[in-house]
């Protein structure tokens, strides 16, 4: 398995400037936005092909590392007017980020134009984005072999009708424990799943953050830990990065079995638990394949056991 | 393996009468407390010797479910003064117990008198007690090859000194990850488990509810999920049980290398997600050995993944 027998991805989200305080420090106009963690982590495994949107005061020279790791920005529009800013918190337990200002600037007129020789990518990644929008971008590329999308509460209570439709039309949706809940007004995550399967999507990925993750189908459930890491620096874009992880190991094995879902879950998981250890995206540039296989291997450790009773 | 060659497990808790409220039903002065639940997980793996102590109002006549199982109550003192009641309430999410009312009666009084057939127990239990009694229990048991104890937030604070000291005498520590945040001043898990190991434990159990279980060694770590249960109907008792099934099975195999650890946090954990099927103990003592057996297969499956990369 190489970069270069692996399918392309294309993801469509956000690239933002992000100012950021832990506990352990901050960060200020960083890189951030889903599309930038997707993109970031997708790129250990197949060749990214980025569509957002930045404006006229985006330090466009900082997305070069994008570049140098073969993601492909020729869907990155720059527009006038000011780039998606977010400036968030996190307290000591680092579980739930505070949102101190969020601005929109160009990101609120986003209409995503896929590029044309970005239509027939197999793998199609939806980052949080208006429903409506995600629809727009099917509307454009032929099809994919397996897209999927993510969402968030904000668009639950305002866009639902779209995103069930949208549901109709998405092989697997990513979303967390508390959005599984809204969207479904069912409190527990059996029921929830069952309730967005019968709604078009075959595999639903379900977040739990520092609880790991579940991947439902209509026949089996399987779950991934989070990997009990010593030091959390800043939570921001994990589950971006483990989308990143999980489409991007699929477009390079192309291995769509139960099997090759649930090891693309734990090398998102894997994903996920880099993008944790340094600010922004830092970490997931600076890690190599040997480090990522290496710490599958010990979500492997994890979680073995034996169950033969009679021993 | 059978309960013949297993080795005796001796419990010591509190043996109680609980008062429940779920948006499911509800269910009046049921056997409860933790004695109780960890007999009735353990007896079928190992036999139990329980000491606990009830009031003269307590109805015996319920407990002769559990001497059916094979425990051995002749620890349980029944004496002049009511009996411990708690009644608690489950709102729609079933994560907290909310305690309405806890009654301790002759249990404020209890000084464990272990008696003198059950003081060679290879297996002790020091379930959630007063740290200064849990102390006067190991003072009469004769060297035992595994110690395990559980505690809580009260003791945490009130007893700390006392708790400390018996951390030097114990193998093994379960506690959720709240108290064990509590007790260690750390919030990150992993430095938590640290801080615990270093005073005494060789073992540290971190039961984090409805998100699994992980244990802890100065070399390793294994993590079992809780099962993606789609009724839970009573959460009470669930740690308890869980305690009851992982040392019952370590009783029972006497196998304690990592690989018998692991595989009984895995028996612990399916014994914890029966026991919340039902009202009090009533399904822990329904379910056969076949169901169990069944149990520990669904959670191989649950986390099965194929490590191999280059596949």
């Amino acid at each position: 398995m190489t970069v270069n027998t692996a399918s392309p991805v294309l993801v469509v989200g956000s690239v933002a400037l992000d100012s950021v305080e832990t506990p352990f420090g901050r960060a200020d106009d960083v890189l951030g936005g889903s599309g930038t963690f997707f993109s970031s982590a997708a790129s250990h495994f197949a060749p990214v092909q980025l569509v957002g949107v930045v404006g006229d005061d985006y330090p466009v020279e900082k997305l070069a590392v994008l570049t140098e790791r073969g993601v492909d920005l020729s869907g990155v529009e720059q527009t006038a007017g000011s780039s998606f800013r977010w400036r968030g918190r996190y307290r000591h337990d680092l579980n739930a980020a505070e949102t101190l200002e969020t601005h929109l600037g160009v990101f609120s007129h986003f209409a995503p134009k896929i590029p044309e020789k970005f239509r027939r990518a197999p793998f199609v990644f939806l980052a949080n984005i208006d429903p409506r929008l995600q629809l727009q971008v099917l509307e454009q590329v032929e099809k994919p072999r397996l897209v999927a999308c993510d969402t968030m509460n904000f668009w639950i209570e305002s866009r639902r009708p779209e995103l069930l439709e949208l549901l109709k039309h998405v092989d697997l949706i990513t979303l967390n424990d508390g959005e599984a809940r809204q969207l479904t007004e069912h409190t527990n995550l059996v029921h929830a799943a069952r309730w967005i399967l019968d709604r078009g999507p075959r595999h639903v990925l379900i977040k739990k953050g520092e609880h790991g993750a579940f991947m439902f189908t209509k026949d089996s459930v399987f779950f991934a830990p989070a990997y009990p890491l010593e030091s959390v620096f800043d939570p921001t874009g994990a589950g971006d990065s483990f989308a990143g992880g999980f489409i991007g190991h699929l477009a390079a094995t192309g291995d769509l079995s139960d099997r090759g879902m649930r090891r693309a879950v734990v090398v998102g998981s894997a994903m996920g638990s880099f993008a944790v250890e340094k600010f922004s995206n830092t970490r997931l540039l600076e890690i190599t394949r040997a480090d990522i296989d290496a710490r599958v291997q010990e979500f492997r450790q994890l979680v073995a056991f034996d169950a033969d009773m009679s021993a």
